[in-house]
């Protein structure tokens, strides 16, 4: 399996195709996802192209933990959540749907099913306000 | 929320509880999980301290993410999976039974779904086979 340089992250990382960012840094680009599973979903993307964890270098994922736990916490501060989900899918039979290395943040709510991934796209108004409700609390 | 250290991974760090172990360093234990979502269901356990993701130290993180990596790729070689999941739960509404932080990876076998988090105890010498043919692709 090989990473392909056109798929959908690495555009948006590029600059190419827009995002409802929510930080920036020299490693990652933190996005709401939207095709949310819950309320809050979030992505935290690597710049370092990988295709998944198989092939991603190990010093990648040292680097970028940090940011994926502060991002944890800023999403169930921002959406106050029961619970968050860390999720990684890899190859399409796991759920993998872009082949750029990403970890899923995907806030719980005390009686609320999730969504299926993939599901319905969410409004861009609130995903640009989830975006930035998030931002304030990395 | 605090961690509870009579917790059952923290008994089996001790040494106090059996578990089929695949792998153990100054870091971190590698073991089945008991109650497997598939065949070949793994579990890496930090061996400091936490209650999950929301309160590790960040630099835990950064340094078992590795060791995460390499059991997904031996998982994966041993069972001969056609894609693996990394899960990761923070509290009982994401699906948290256990309140030390741990990492699952989940194989995932084309057509076959995956079985519930918690659902039938699987079979003691199909886990030690399984755990000694991933040990032996780390």
């Amino acid at each position: 399996m090989t990473y392909d340089p056109a798929n959908i992250f690495a555009k948006i990382l590029k600059g190419e195709l827009p995002c409802h960012k929510v930080h920036e840094d020299e490693n990652a680009l933190v996005m709401m996802d939207i095709f949310p599973q819950s309320k809050g979903h979030a992505l935290i993307i690597p710049k370092v192209a990988s295709r998944n964890l198989l092939d991603a270098n190990p010093a990648t994922l040292s680097s970028v933990m940090p940011l994926v736990q502060r991002v944890a916490k800023a999403v169930k501060a921002a959406t106050k959540a029961d619970g968050v989900r860390l999720v990684q899918f890899n190859e399409a039979p796991a759920g993998q749907t872009v082949f750029h290395l990403h970890f899923h943040i995907i806030p719980v709510y005390e009686g609320v099913a999730l969504g299926t991934h993939g599901g319905g796209k969410a409004d861009d108004a609130e995903l640009a306000a989830l975006a930035k409700d998030i931002a304030a609390h990395l």
